[in-house]
């Protein structure tokens, strides 16, 4: 402990409590960490290790292997989590396929695996072969004809209802925590929050399965997300291999942090993405340490997912794309439209679900949730299945959309008209089979928008990714095929002449999807950098970057003009979990003095002094009170700042020692001095608790703006800091008596233990409302450096 | 500013110093600037156009074109930067070939163009035509025999003369900041530090010229680390044009870190791998908003270098790679060998070329830089021009030795015997080409490795990724070549049985070289993630990370093992520039309160009293000490902590008050509270300062560990931290009398400004030795708040 450094000579006593109680020093549930104390115990560990590492050779490679720790954690994250991916695109490509058909082979068989198996499928028509039948081909025996199609459509809603159904059981029984996205949550706890079994083994279990189910579906929603929230189980659960980990909260979040890279790196096999996300939109602390072992976890992730080769194509990226013609700088006007259409849709998106989500939370909507997954699957199924653009999975249909026409393509985006013979890639003008794919690619927009509003939320583990990317993909195909149309039949005008002569390749519609897609999932998630290097890894080519680039930037500012939070902020604030937004700029010029001003009302300030109070006494203000800490100070008198005592060490250590000490009653005093206090000859022995007291608060003087206090709480991921007032003299203003209860501290107010996550904030007062200090601790001393309101 | 914000009532009086004076708040030259005032100026900046912005439309203008001037900045400094890098491109290569011959249709052209331009060329051999003559060929009319070898030969080294001793004069006569590579002071700038000229115009136009000349002398340099000088250069300069950056230190270092990006982004058409070797490598400060702007300055600069096109080729990359055969697990043993070389190199060079930098410090071999120069290049031209590796420029080299052999490759290095027709890349064995290349390329790793270890950090621009690279480049090619014949005989070892069979391409030694580049590089620079993105950028695959990565790894490990400095940070600190550095731990478990302790022989604390002194006293006080600032204490006995005030602010508004206002004599009282004392009738007027006083100055208590106060240094970026000792009962402990003058800080001793780099910091005192504070300012308070030492 801090305390026992500076031995002063030989009139120190031996601290009874200099080896920590259990429970001292450690969190309860929904609370928040303190990042200052958590690292600083890492360093005396670390510096313990190293000490110790001179004297044996045990010691020394206790020290080694101490080191190397970290990595070999990553690396079974990574191999963990690569492996997991794995198995569920394998699951959920197997149960996609089940909703079309079986394999008379084996059940076990997905439709390629099927027809791969049979030998009798031609390598262009892999996906016809006698062995994979359709239910109503098994049923009816025939493929043919309004009765088999509609065999078919009810087999499709039947294994929709009853794969969600049992998404949404097993969630409800098991796992609660396993729904949604999982990446507000991860961001709650990676800035320092605490939410026990948030990534527990049960968690994992069943998000894995239920993930499985949820996307067999066929409901609007992505693995990707969620693949973030599966990758930090397994860094949590591993986590307690190695006493390291386990036992700082803040090295803990350094493998979070890394290990939602690797959740990225296998949601589309882009490592540097994927580290560049977790820097970016998830991580609060992220040290360069951190930097560089998520760099090796992604790519170990990305190799295992490789090596089990999920897709059957041996491609590390989800969708692999390679275009044939350059862009042109007069593109740059589509590219940017559609990086506004990303930004509108991005922001009525986010203002959509999250009213329909506070509807759940407030109506009677919340209280069927297997009702409302089960309609809204019936729903999706029912509305899908006759577009053939809805019925196929959103990666396929990603896929389909980001896919540059070749000559050979069969598929109906192609259905171009053959043209004379000449650059084979050249613009041709459309098809019958184009004008029928535009048309149902427009309904299935406008399904895909509508949809993905209320199923993203619901009690089903649900990605963002996907759905975004998909409504984007299919506006910047349709703005694509619209520009290689107009492109073909106004090659004279201004805009096309000099570099799209007839014959040419100049469009590529596959671009403007890809390009359409990454300005949705900007607009509705305000990722940047991260988005637009996941996607220059699917393609590989610089050359795409600075379209991406400027529909990305586009987005972002569009959304931000109606509102700058994301889709994860916006839930994270919905969810009320306190989370103190580092990117966001603090915006009033009030000062800490402003902020911290009491009521009239408010009762006295709670302070301990460090001798003079009995174990009664401190019980009582404990009792009284349910701030999470308190101050120590010199005397009621002369209330000088000594240190700051935590409730829940002051609880436990005067519990223990009422229990193991001797001679510990009511009347026994507390001392937080370090030498003893000359107590009378007949007084109960005192209770020494200087071990517990930090020496080292924080504190700002009350003068400082605002701005800076939320930023050293930031920066230094402070629990609290005191505010002091000195230094003014006390006849020439009215002596301040600052005390603020209703400073905007949900967990501040929090007393005892709860499973639940707690309430909604209380709404602050004016003054501090726009604040958002949640989930800080602040109090202030006043002039006497008295404290308050912790 | 901040004081005026709090009303209280008509007694306050209007202070004479509201508005601040010309050079209250700036900083003298070689002083540290303080992040958080810096970022709260720019707050209250940004607040009152955020807020003039609702009043008119003009205002509204205003506000909107501030918002997007950091983009319009970025623009210009990606622009810039871009054509700048391509006209260095074109120079270097145009006067590189002239030190081997000149174009006879125009002395302008470089050997390539000239050729081109002739039209006489083959395809396979552009680079011989009648009208590229070697100087020998222009002299003495041939091209053969000894004599014509020796002309040419002196020719070199008349060049290599001649260009090398224009670049050290210019040097020494203009911008003596330009030489050396630029990235040990940009680091330091960066964190915080102030070096006026170092980024100025003379500075950029001298560094461009003599780095072109520098790179054409053959000196064993590359222009990549100076690039990110001039990147820098042109982002301060451009700096000016903007109000928001002129006049803030905080956001001219945001703009400075993009442009660092953007220097690595043009050296190496590397755009991903510049922004993450500025976030990893040189800045300090870099909020997600500098990432986001990085790139976008990065990608603006490696599309204009490209549409410059200075390699005629339209290639982003420095070095084009395409690699056609996939690596094996085994070849990891390799691959970490070549990491271990590259460790041990780093860790040799970085002793070697220290040692020989103090050299030429203190003795009178730095006397005469110019000699030098002639020296080394002289010796380089003579050594280097027998070798036909060594002759050509260390692009061209580490370009050759990536390559991959195809069957019609003319190079040496492809000389392998050609065997039974098969696959056309199959391991083949060497021939006498090949044995005759790797003699010639062991010997000019020998040359390479000395020659660059005395190169490195003379009174010229030098880069050192160019001959980094070419040292692992060799060591790697020769290694895989020596693997790869290994194979060739050895087809039916245990080790390559199973992967590689007679016939099949399965060793490339342009992989080998690449992971040997990056292990030296990463040995020298201690570089990681941004080293492999780099490599992965030129690649384009992915599959070459992992040997990429296991060598950038390794390497890190053995060179950290000798020693955790890279070559920057041993430049720094041979330099004696104050650098917090940002990864390293603090190692001791000493309080505070230990590090400040004053040693009996120091004299009393410094401090300034908020009413009471007179005008004389404190300007007494302020010549007697050197102190960068003092804490104002509410009185001599009471000596609460009241604000800080600095020295250079104090100094100008006592000159300033003596001259304009009246009655300001040495007599007046200087006034630092809110409300003016009462003064007798007959004294002089008092002199007001409440408005210079930092009325939030940061505080740690005694208590406090060190390494948190090095942290809170650290992430906050102070200039100063007052320690306070309070709480403790008086007569318990003896009085502490804390001051400690040696505290290692060189700038806190200095008073005048100087245009000379600071002298090497004093030695600190024993129990201080370890604390690596430099450059940040500490003071003390004791327990009554006495300040100190500043």
């Amino acid at each position: 402990p801090k305390s026992g450094m500076n031995g002063n000579g030989p009139s120190k006593l031996v601290d009874p409590l200099e080896d920590p109680l259990p429970g001292v020093g450690t969190y309860e549930d929904f609370n928040t960490i303190d990042w200052v104390r958590e690292k600083s115990k890492d360093r005396d560990r670390h510096r313990e290790i190293t000490n110790k590492s001179r004297q044996s050779t045990v010691a020394l490679l206790h020290s080694v292997s101490d080191a190397f720790s970290g990595w070999l954690l990553m690396l079974l994250v990574g191999l963990m989590s690569g492996a997991l991916a794995g198995g569920i695109d394998i699951a959920a490509h197997w149960l996609t396929d089940m909703k079309g058909g079986v394999c008379l082979i084996g059940f076990w068989f997905n439709h390629e695996h099927c027809c791969w198996k049979s030998n009798e499928a031609t390598f262009q028509d892999r996906d016809r072969c006698p062995q994979w039948q359709s239910w109503a081909e098994l049923i009816t025996g025939t493929s043919e004809g309004a009765f088999a199609y509609i065999v078919n459509y009810l087999m499709y809603i039947f294994w929709a209802l009853l794969f969600s159904f049992l998404a949404v059981t097993l969630v409800r029984a098991f796992a609660p925590y396993a729904c949604g996205s999982g990446i507000p949550e991860i961001k709650t706890i990676l800035s320092g929050f605490i939410i026990r079994g948030y990534l527990g083994k049960w968690t994992l279990i069943i998000k894995t399965i239920t993930l499985v189910l949820a996307v067999s579906s066929g409901l609007s929603l992505g693995k990707e997300g969620p693949l973030v929230h599966v990758a930090c189980c397994c860094a949590n659960i591993l986590c307690h291999l190695f006493t390291k980990y386990r036992k700082n909260e803040a090295k803990r979040r350094e493998v979070l942090s890394a290990a939602a890279a690797v959740g990225v790196s296998v949601a589309f096999g882009a490592p540097i993405g994927g580290v560049l996300f977790s820097l970016e939109e998830v991580s609060y602390y992220f040290p360069l340490k951190t930097l560089w072992r998520s760099f090796f976890a992604a790519l170990v992730a990305a190799f295992t997912l490789r090596s089990i080769n999920p897709f059957g194509n041996s491609r590390l990226v989800l969708f692999y794309v390679e275009f044939h013609a350059p862009w042109h700088l007069v593109e740059l006007a589509p590219f940017v439209l559609l990086g506004i259409f990303g930004g509108l849709w991005g922001a009525l998106f986010i203002r959509a679900n999250i009213a329909w989500c506070r509807r759940r939370k407030t109506t009677r909507l919340g209280h069927y949730p297997v009702i409302e997954v089960l309609v809204v699957a019936a729903l999706t199924a029912l509305l899908a299945y006759p577009n053939s653009y809805t019925r196929m999975s959103g990666a396929e249909l990603i896929s389909e959309l980001f896919n540059d026409c070749s000559l050979l393509d069969s598929s109906q985006l192609c259905g171009y008209k053959q043209v004379s013979v000449g650059n084979s890639l050249a613009d041709r003008p459309a098809g019958a089979g184009l004008y029928t794919a535009l048309w149902q690619l427009a309904l299935a927009l406008v399904f895909k928008m509508m949809i993905t509003v209320i199923t993203f939320g619901m009690k089903v583990p649900s990605g963002l990714f996907i759905p975004s990317m998909a409504v984007g993909a299919i506006a910047g195909r349709l703005l694509g095929v619209g520009m290689e149309q107009l492109a073909y039949y106004n090659h004279d005008s201004f805009i096309f002449k000099g570099w799209c002569s007839p014959g040419a390749d100049c469009i590529t519609p596959g671009l403007y999807a890809m390009v359409g897609a990454a300005a949705c999932l900007g607009g509705v998630t305000r990722m940047t950098v991260s988005l637009v290097v996941i996607m220059f890894e699917l393609t590989g080519g610089l050359e795409y970057i600075v379209p991406l680039m400027a529909a990305t930037m586009t987005s972002k500012w569009v959304a931000d003009a109606f509102g700058r939070e994301g889709i994860y902020e916006a839930h994270i604030r919905l969810n009320g979990y306190p989370f103190l937004e580092p990117k966001e700029e603090f915006e009033h010029s009030s000062l800490t003095v402003d902020v911290m001003r009491p009521k009239r009302s408010d009762p006295a300030l709670a302070v301990l002094t460090q001798e003079g109070m009995t174990v009664g006494q401190v019980e009582a203000l404990v009792e009284s009170t349910h701030y999470s800490g308190f101050p120590v100070v010199v005397s009621q008198e002369s209330q000088r700042l000594v240190g700051f005592v935590l409730r829940r060490d002051l609880l436990i250590s005067i519990d223990n020692a009422r229990k193991r000490q001797e001679g510990v009653v009511s009347a026994s005093q507390v001392v937080f001095t370090e030498h003893a206090p000359s107590v009378a000859a007949d007084a109960p022995p005192p209770l020494r608790l200087r071990g517990i007291m930090d020496l080292s608060p924080f504190t700002v003087t009350d003068h400082t703006p605002m701005d800076i206090t939320v930023d050293i709480f930031r920066k230094l991921g402070l629990r609290q800091c005191l505010v002091t007032h000195n230094g003014l003299k006390q006849n020439t203003v009215k002596p301040l008596n600052y005390i603020h209860q209703n400073f905007p501290l949900p967990l501040c107010l929090k007393s005892a233990p709860s499973t639940k996550p707690p309430p909604a904030p209380p709404r602050p007062t004016s003054h501090t409302r726009s604040s958002r200090l949640s989930g800080c601790y602040m109090c202030v001393c006043d002039e006497k450096r008295t404290t308050l309101v912790c």
